[in-house]
């Protein structure tokens, strides 16, 4: 597997802004954040790039992490509330092909914009829908 | 609790396109998508808002299934990657007040955009992290 700058985060290689580690992951700032407080939590379980092939435990690990930490997160920068973010592929975003969870902490008018919504029809969702319940049932 | 869009598409009042449905957990469109594809999943046990007062276990089924399910819709609908997306609070962008994982397909070149970077020193990130240390350890 590609060695990314994650691997040498863990491997202590990289330094990083630690703020929470277990035996199962590590969490620590984004050196590139779109919040203060904008934190990154990563399995010590090196298993894949992305949800694409991560193992569910690894997976398990990190979102309970997310969970247990993105609410003090917020309370500690002062922040109503957070977004829990990953990004799968390139497709998506994803630049370090370490699986990780975004924590993004949120402020009321802080100008950062969802993402705007597509034109979609009652009908189109019905076809949708149905193609992908074909696709679900075959796998 | 205040009952929401959601609890009337888990007791059926109000109608959905579902792509997905367990014991723990039902998978369905968005009907103001972002992408063709984009879907919802939400647990069918009722519980908390969002992150901040969600329990751990019905958090798990839905990024459980989330993972489960996601390269299957992109598969499904010609996506070569996604994001897994989970708002919580107002301030974070969430509208319904029952905790719900985003699906959204993506594709290379769809022109979703991600968050601008804020300027953070390495000093900031430093006094950021000792913050968000100290009120972990905290709680």
């Amino acid at each position: 597997m590609e060695q990314t700058i994650f691997h040498k985060v863990l491997s202590g290689e990289v330094p990083c802004h630690k703020v929470y580690e277990s035996d199962a992951v590590l969490a620590f700032l984004d050196i590139m954040p779109c919040a203060v407080g904008h934190t990154l939590v990563i399995s010590k379980t090196v298993d894949g790039a992305n949800m694409m092939d991560t193992s569910p435990g690894s997976l398990a690990e990190m979102f309970e992490a997310a969970h247990r930490l993105a609410p003090m997160i917020a309370r500690a920068v002062g922040a109503d509330g957070f977004n829990v973010i990953m990004n799968n592929g390139a497709a998506a975003g994803q630049v370090v092909m370490y699986p990780h969870v975004h924590i993004i902490p949120r402020r009321e008018g802080d100008g950062l914009k969802h993402w705007p919504k597509i034109e979609r029809t009652q009908e189109q969702l019905a076809q949708d829908a149905v193609q992908i319940k074909n696709t679900v049932k075959a796998i």
